[in-house]
């Protein structure tokens, strides 16, 4: 997995921060997790394409997590694409954006499709052959959930010399590497760990913002390998944190720890701070293996 | 009056070039004239405050011209706004936009709303006491029109040195300003022309894109102080400018000196060019008097 921090400012951007929007590329597939305005600006500011992105998941229907959908849908268009782009968000969404899908894209070769869920409680709303996504319901001023992206089981790895040392036919070799033993032509059962070694372990990351500190996020994203939970302010600032329902730095490293993730990753830092030091500073007390979000930041989980 | 280019690029927006916004003040009133995705962004990278912004104008309904409607307004109402936001545009952008600004700006202070004008016919859309503005019809793949702002008639300034030696009192210096002879107390006729000299010439700015070359337009814009027009391609593309009705750089300067405008400003600049230079030569061999437009530059008309 990688992960490209399109946009990590809040509410308000910053010269340095946009609105929210990460790109998450999982296994040669991209999905885009939430699009704030000026997503389609950043992605062509830091080189990404989004050639293979076909999946957009919006977290909730807040201005600075969704107003970059209309541009960037266009900008696909123009570009010749004719995959059926597919967003999955809350019920409210799509009768806010059909009627502009409706006019700027009319002529469009592709359909914009729409896939509806509740954000009240957790549910798994994707799967294919390599990924899950869950839902996690957070807790903010208008109903959020935040997305769990879990990598299925991958295969078993050939060792090479062994496949030819037993010259075994290419057509065995993906149940092989599924974990079958072989069973050469005078019988002989080659037990399938001689063949292969482990997998590599499947990945799982955790996209939480925008939220209120809570707890009960906790066993949703339980040892996660990488966490992105959102910090909008320092913990000087508490009383506003919980007046707008957001968090501090410290609440997100608390949430870390508590869950056993391997790594948290902070960003949606309020625009009245200037520097994210701060943040990852106070974050790092409690929960040292912190890094702090920057726009065009990548990370491999 | 002074320019502020926000966005300088054209359909596809560029790591330097943001779809088509520019920022007009005159006399202490801002106007925004079009709007495309990330003209926030750009106030903001560019120091651009937009507390006097009151109307803005939407040339036409193309997505680059008018998708940073909502991130704008949402700003403005985070930014505890409380003055109306007034938008000139084609009847059909309300409906498009409506439902958007009743969810995400239910709770602001102010209201969103819409003037339509016809794009078909040039008409006087907005006019106060120091500004006029009337629609261009332009020749685009959709109803477009361009603006020409006209600032009205200015006072004459007072000749400090006169005044004084007559001790003429405040209460009439404003109809001294607009024309008016002084009566001493004894009776004696000062010539206005003894107190004041000619007032600053009003400016005119017009606002052409996007648009096919149209020498309709050339009436309309004849003498303005400052063109901006589109210049979506060089005079080598010319079939290119055609099919998708727009202008080269040597159709937009055959425009500016069959108007004998005073300067042409050309932009909206197709994403297939990186450099915009040879834009700029192309318009000077037939209006010397051309710059380019880049984002964030400002022109003092």
């Amino acid at each position: 997995m990688k992960l490209t921090v399109l946009g990590s400012g809040s509410a308000m951007p910053t010269p340095e921060r946009y609105h929210s929007a990460q790109l998450l590329e999982v296994r040669n597939k991209q999905f885009l997790i939430d699009c704030g305005e000026g997503t389609q600006n950043r992605m062509i500011q830091f080189g990404v394409r989004a050639n293979r992105l076909n999946h957009i998941f919006i977290s909730h229907l807040h201005g600075d997590h969704c107003f970059g959908l209309m541009g960037l849908i266009s900008t696909l268009g123009m570009l010749g694409r004719t995959a059926d782009i597919e967003i999955h968000a809350q019920p409210d969404l799509e009768p806010l954006l059909r009627p502009q899908i409706d006019y700027f894209c009319r002529e469009f070769p592709f359909q914009v499709k729409f896939h509806s869920f509740s954000p009240y409680q957790s549910a798994v709303i994707y799967d294919d052959r390599s990924v899950k996504v869950t839902t996690i319901p957070l807790k903010h001023r208008v109903p959020a959930v935040g997305f769990l992206f879990e990598e299925k089981s991958l295969e078993r790895h050939l060792i090479r010399s062994m496949i030819e040392a037993y010259e075994i036919p290419v057509r065995l070799l993906k149940e092989i590497k599924q974990g079958a033993d072989y069973v050469t032509s005078d019988g002989e059962v080659v037990p399938n760990e001689h063949l292969t070694t482990p997998p590599t372990p499947p990945r799982r990351f955790a996209y939480c913002s925008d939220t209120a500190y809570s707890e009960k996020i906790v066993e949703l994203i339980r040892g996660v390998d990488c966490l992105y939970h959102e910090t909008t302010y320092l913990n000087e600032d508490l009383f506003r944190a919980k007046q707008t329902m957001h968090s501090t730095a410290m609440q997100a490293a608390q949430i870390a720890q508590a869950a056993g993730v391997g790594r948290l990753i902070i960003g949606h830092y309020s625009a009245r701070y200037r520097e994210i030091e701060p943040f990852v500073e106070e974050a790092r007390a409690i929960f040292p293996n912190t890094v702090g979000a920057t726009d065009g930041a990548q990370f491999d989980i």
